[in-house]
């Protein structure tokens, strides 16, 4: 399944190769493996930072992880008005809402243990707020038609 | 509403300093800045590539980027065992389907003109159905309790 | 290549399953088909966005994605005092500088066409500097000793 | 410094108030306020899950998630071959490289601890080495000429 982008450069190995392109010269099959590389590399670095089974804060840690990352896609959601496309949009704010709802829940239950906890709940609070917000607007955009 | 992190890094800045900490001697004020600086040119950056409006090829462009970027979440999540909370995952489960299935139909009305955007709606609905079969069977996993 | 990360969860595999994990009850295998398809997804779409080979505006578009991807990496890796790593995160440092710069210098040669490509060019200087401060500053410090 | 994104978007709010655009009648002053909380929240994960200050793990933990965003950019600049800027790219290939070896290095360090480590530890080394071969392969193109 990996392959279909390995597929598209295949496919465009020869534009890849025309003098124009920064990429003439460049040895594909290398780069292939090179993303192959990087890709399980990123995957075990993410799966390594999260393994510590069993330990009480790997849980906060995980959820914390998890928030960034849907924030960070949310906000370049946000800044792509021509990719908007407002039903999915939708489903991305409340997985957004209830991911940050569920890490503030969490952080709190350590906020004894570092004042980092209490801050990090805050800021996932005005996210979840924020996107509430957000949400009651596009809401009432397309109910108004 | 930016400086939650900062502040973070404020109330840390102590510790920053000792001399076994690899941030030891390093000017945290300065470091703020390039945070800040960096921050901004990855939206002015975003923005910028996705600002082509009224261009043919600007809609489905954001699409697949935002796809991308909501694919990425998506599967770091699921790499992350401590942190998953089944009801948010379920909402970015059913975000990342309704983002690849628009994608992948935009993808097609484009499919005469390059062979690329074929293979992207492919993989697109081919991730919309992986994200189905896991939600119908985490589904199955609560309702059996 | 790609099972490390695969193998990583094979191996946990019986922690997932124990009554106090949030995996507990999950179909692994089917997350695993699942990482598999939004990973391949991530790819085609990255690759899709950026395959408008020869049109003129594709070489600018690539470059802010490259540099909206290397700035949020290099203030991610800020952001983690106890993950830094001098050596390498001057060299990242350097990528930053050296990509922004570039994006700048081809935005540039599309500012009659938008306002955005001047505005994007200005933020990717300002970044390019403040990692240059931020450079000295640790060079400075290293050689102090 | 933030506001350069914003101001592009303030600058587009006229198109994208007009009927074609999917952000036809959204509120844009609501959706910077949106960004604004979610990247302030991303931030604040990224720092709350780094910040575990003199814990044992906190320092594998850091160099784990750097590496994982660096190898995560490494790909999908290799995968846009418009936006490829050779000496950048070599300077990005230079900072996987020295980021995944550093990372290796200290997952080595806690092989006892888990076989998590170890097997992340070889999942960089190659993800370091196919770079090292790239590189080499993209310096030889550039010195023929």
């Amino acid at each position: 399944m990996m392959n279909m982008a390995m597929q598209m450069m295949e496919m465009h190995s020869k534009e890849m190769h025309s003098k124009e392109m920064p990429t003439s010269g460049m040895d594909m099959a290398m780069m292939q493996e090179c993303i192959e590389a990087c890709t399980a590399s990123e995957q075990a670095c993410t799966m390594c930072a999260g393994s510590m089974m069993g330990d009480n804060m790997a849980r906060v840690t995980g959820m914390c992880l998890n928030t960034a990352d849907m924030c960070s896609t949310m906000t370049r959601t946000m800044m792509r008005p021509n990719g908007m496309h407002a039903e999915s949009m939708m489903a991305m704010m409340r997985a957004t809402m209830m991911m940050c709802t569920a890490t503030a829940d969490e952080c709190m239950m350590h906020a004894d243990a570092s004042e980092d906890f209490r801050m990090c709940a805050e800021a996932c609070r005005q996210s979840a707020m924020a996107c509430q917000k957000m949400t009651d607007s596009m809401t009432s955009t397309i109910s108004r038609g």
